[in-house]
């Protein structure tokens, strides 16, 4: 998405540590006018397939996926970080690693929200190792649901998710594949979609 | 907001130590249509002031503080909850107690997206002590910002934190306010407003 590119090139800033901040437009202040149009470029990606319902995980993802599912036209669900003292009755759950926090989350869904033979479109800010990404399928299957595929808006391309994911056979639309970066130059290499 | 309250009887579960759960359209599956619903009814009631950003904390402000910043057409900031290894720079801090959760939480906000003399209203999905309204006020305040006022989706009535604000001068807004709700016979009492 030639629009997500610019701005990534005009506002992410590469730091040391595999680390690129887009905190001005994507997760932390929101721009929603832009979002909107990432929204709209999901919908275009997968209008070809049966989505009832758009998954995506706390925080970052939340704001994403509900400018896509405005298109779609269908609730987002999102899958929590923390045990909530208001979660009742059948749950999922998962465990998830996230390296950019350096810690293990336990991920838990309501059984509620998530149900058999649902075909759900997975929505996220980042790919990286892949690890929410995973988790929120392996939520999916155990409610019985089918994951018709995967849209993020920034994948990490030379870290392994979206490379496992593929070789899964799992249908992954990223907007943006960085392949490589540079903290000391600023430079950002972008796959050529 | 008549809409609303038809929904939170139709949908809300009360459950014992005052907790009310509307997670099927508002807090863990999202109600895409709805909430644009709730986002017009914020635009329409702060339609008189400026408003230049919307200010919410994570995770459950989110998606009401988009749906709201669509109407205004402004960015949405989100306050974090702990500390970021990827923020830098001048941060903005408060803590916040949840009482749902019975925790305290470090809450940062990076100064480079608030900003003095900028006019900011705080949309949340719910008030109850206010601890979450007051610790972002307190950093709009540490900004030099103004806060243009509250707007919050369901007001818990009987909790204290409505009325601080008020007390205070903040312009407060609430789509709903339960004064009362019994957990053994479900019922829920709202204000006339």
């Amino acid at each position: 998405m030639k629009l997500l590119e610019e701005r990534i090139l005009r506002d992410g800033v590469v730091k040391p540590g595999n680390v690129l901040k887009v905190d001005n437009f994507l997760n932390h202040q929101l721009d929603v006018r832009f979002l909107d149009e990432v929204g709209k470029e999901f919908y275009r990606l997968f209008s070809d397939v049966r989505v009832d319902k758009i998954m995506t995980i706390e925080t970052s993802g939340i704001a994403v996926a509900m400018a896509a599912a405005r298109y779609f036209d269908v609730p987002v669900v999102f899958a929590k970080k923390t045990q909530s003292l208001n979660i009742d009755g059948e749950v999922y759950k998962t465990k998830i690693h996230s390296f950019t926090h350096n810690r293990t989350y336990d991920v838990i869904m309501s059984g509620k929200y998530l149900h058999k033979d649902e075909h759900i479109l997975i929505i996220d800010d980042f790919l990286a190792n892949g690890c929410a990404a995973e988790g929120l399928i392996s939520l999916i299957c155990d409610a019985g649901a089918k994951v018709e595929g995967v849209g993020i808006v920034i994948e990490k391309g030379h870290q392994e998710g979206g490379k496992r994911l593929r070789e899964r056979g799992i249908r992954l639309e990223s907007l943006a594949i960085v392949d490589a970066m540079n903290a000391e130059t600023g430079e950002i290499t972008f796959r050529e979609q």
